[in-house]
């Protein structure tokens, strides 16, 4: 689409002037509905070498206020990117309802260059166009509006650009090392670029080309093009997002009620054995993990008091603190509200060759968040896919990625709720809402088999942990762990 | 100290049990009651290579519910955290009110390596230890517990710890080049050691040497020093923390009602004119600040409706935005309010070569926190000197601090208030509380002068925009930042 691409006629001064100062009236106009409506709004710039990318945010966001946008430049893959999934370095950035962000280069010019230079090939490639399809995708369902522009220039005009750039002191450190090399190979960019840009031209985010000889003529085409999306977008603020057919291998996974819990036990004796003998080997492994760079995601979900908290802890006790973080998920704060679902556990990613446990998670989202009403009804079911497709990044990424549900019976959960509440030190792990969620058990049961058929794929299945034995629970998990990372590091 | 150290006798085996399993329930305890009274913990971990850090952390918080505590790992200095001063990397770990962090390394390790390697030395060395106290006392006087635990082995000891590490490929990767380079020279690096710990050893953090020489043993002195400092802090909960003498150069500043506001006008043809150089000259010098990667940090703090907005744009139009980020500051979230007053913004500071603006600022301490009674008496008296001495450390990092306040007086509010009210698109601009505020304006106005008064440092000062004619104001604004830049580029 880049190459057939032939700019509309530039207008005249007079005409260009009047059509900016509209164009940024209405921007600022609209700066309001966006914060009224919540409406999110991310902005790409990418674009060819010394394009213009910048001055052209510039001047783009004269007209907001410093309230409502943030700016952030990926051009350079930072230590801390570099070592989590490549979706990573864009989530963080996305903007809070109401709210815009641009981004100077984005994952187009990451994955461009990659290809370019041969590190990114064949399946790899493929799976990447994947994921930046499901990234823009999830978050237009989730309501924001993600505006692509691609900043043209053709060789001459970016040659002698580089060149005046190169030839002033205070200037020539702005042209890197890859503009160089792309100004060499133009051509070869350019089938790279259309590419790119013909594989990613969808209709939910297309591709915006814009011609950007001139400086304000760029400006208009980008305010133009921004305005008329973002009215569109305001209408479409009462709009539910289509379900997508799961496209995920998924496996067989048993009802909760046909969970045999009887007879899952361990004797003292044998558990402390046990446990002592796979804490030393998980002890090992997370060495050799660490030293390979491999990431590992184990995550927690269960009935209360099934004993999340004490089988996590015998996890813990054998890995080197150094290298695992346990992070315990609440209700989310306002700024983690005002974001896609997913923004909190993407910036609490561990780096390579570190262990997360999450001691709840996503799936709270088809658990509480459906049943409590925190969320609408479109959202939730659309969360199934969207966790897979989350996790499928964490395991395209090398992770090791091992879901547990903590698994007892309604009455073994009374027991412990009664005991709780009657022992002095234990009162605090007791509240009014685990008797409430308890009158609930049913719903949620439901709730549960619905998530556990939906996402236990194969790269990231879910594991039930039979915990009516609390030490019978604990060496399945180590047993499972352990299994996992054996077989990963086999590979 | 440490060299005269002499490490207290070993406990036989059962009184060790005993005194270990005692530790731990009253650990376990405790964390509940830290919990309840908000007391955060921040526990430091330092000591010789092969000393047992990582695992001493292990044993100790295997007692604590991981909601409660965070372990850190501050030994390798991230790409993002070199480019911020020296602070930062640690200033942004600290704990939230109620919690735990746990540090395996931290500023005494980076202290004395960079002495012991050459990079630090004579002034540059004696201002680190004096930022060093000041952050370590800043944290207790804000009700944090600070506890450095120094991991001791002797020569033998560690020489041999080493060898056996190195001997086996599953464990030789934890050895560092510099493990090994202080292995070589322990005496050189006793000495730095002995010197950086009787330099820091304050009553309100002292240092705690633990004989690290048996794993257990270290666990135990570990786990009794933090119960017994934990049962102390508990009791200072509701105590005042004593204000410090100022010890920075204060410049002389005029009072609010002493500065004369009229014919401090700049007419149309003029301004533009202005503007328009001024902001070519800043978009340049911005260039020069970034290949010479000194970050700026501007400031502004004004009365409501005395044009901050506007003249913070008029700053920006001039930056490319790759280079610069706006810092709108709100309120703050529960996240930050759990936390030292200045985390928000010691996490918010620019990279080096970058420029950050703050429309409001950590001054609101002093105005309405001050005012409207969110923070104690004790906490805004104290706040004077804990932000002059937050200013010291961006200036000593290398960067130019610019304050403005925005000055107009209170017709000239009235008068904007009314224009908003009565205008449709600036409606949102005017909030009942502006109203209020207003209402207290003298009372602002006292406590500004204070504030001016106590906080216009030689390395940060305040400088008066004088805005009942905003075009003034811009074009002043402009000239202090363009000369501010020119003066330190010049040096």
């Amino acid at each position: 689409m880049l190459k057939n691409y032939t700019p509309a006629e530039i207008p005249g001064k007079t005409e260009m002037k009047q059509r900016i100062s509209a164009a940024r009236a209405r921007l600022y106009e609209l700066q309001m509905a966006i914060k009224d409506s919540k409406l999110p709004v991310l902005v790409l710039f990418e674009g060819w070498g010394a394009a213009g990318k910048g001055s052209c945010i510039g001047r783009v966001i004269g007209d907001i206020d410093p309230r409502f946008y943030k700016v952030a430049t990926k051009a350079v893959v930072a230590e801390d990117e570099a070592r989590r999934p490549f979706l990573y370095r864009f989530f963080k950035e996305i903007p809070e309802n109401g709210k815009f962000t641009f981004l100077d280069g984005g994952w187009m010019e990451q994955t461009c260059q990659e290809a370019l230079l041969g590190s990114l090939e064949g399946n790899a490639y493929a799976d990447r166009i994947d994921s930046i399809r499901r990234f823009e995708r999830t978050l237009v369902d989730n309501g924001y509006l993600v505006l692509k522009f691609f900043m043209h220039i053709d060789r001459k005009e970016q040659k002698a650009r580089i060149e005046k750039l190169l030839d002033s002191r205070s200037t020539k450190w702005r042209v890197s090392d890859y503009d160089r090399w792309q100004s060499a190979h133009y051509d070869q960019a350019m089938e790279v670029y259309d590419k790119y840009m013909t594989e990613t031209n969808a209709a939910i985010a297309p591709w915006y080309i814009v011609d950007a000889t001139d400086a304000k003529w760029a400006q208009l085409q980008v305010l133009e093009t921004l305005v008329a999306n973002i009215d569109v977008a305001l209408q479409n603020s009462a709009h539910t997002s289509p379900l997508v057919p799961n496209v995920f291998q998924l496996l067989d996974m048993p009802k909760l009620a046909d969970i045999e819990l009887e007879g899952k036990e361990i004797d003292e004796v044998e558990y402390k054995k046990e446990l002592k003998r796979l804490q030393k080997k998980l002890g090992k492994l997370h060495n050799e993990l660490y030293r390979r760079k491999i990431p590992v995601v184990i995550t927690y979900e269960g009935w209360d008091a099934a004993g999340k908290g004490g089988n996590i802890k015998r996890i813990a006790a054998a890995l080197d603190p150094r290298g695992y973080e346990v992070m315990p998920i609440a209700s989310p704060e306002p700024h983690e509200l005002n974001r896609h679902f997913l923004w909190r556990f993407w910036t609490r990613l561990p780096k390579d060759g570190h262990i997360a446990i999450f001691d709840r998670t996503w799936y709270g989202r088809v658990m509480v968040e459906r049943l409590e009403g925190f969320c609408k009804e479109n959202d939730w079911k659309r969360a199934f896919n969207e966790m897979n497709e989350f996790e499928k990044e964490l395991s395209d990424w090398g992770a090791i990625v091992i879901k547990f549900w903590v698994h007892i019976d309604k009455d073994t959960q009374l027991e412990r709720f009664t005991y709780r509440q009657n022992t002095p030190e234990k009162q605090w792990k007791i509240t009014d809402e685990d008797w409430r969620n308890r009158e609930k058990w049913d719903l949620y049961e439901g709730a549960i088999d619905e998530m556990i058929a939906k996402t236990s794929t194969s790269f990231a299945p879910w594991y039930i942990l039979e915990s009516v034995d609390k030490k019978y629970a604990r060496i399945k998990a180590l047993k499972i762990i352990i299994e996992r990372i054996e077989e990963a590091l086999d590979k």
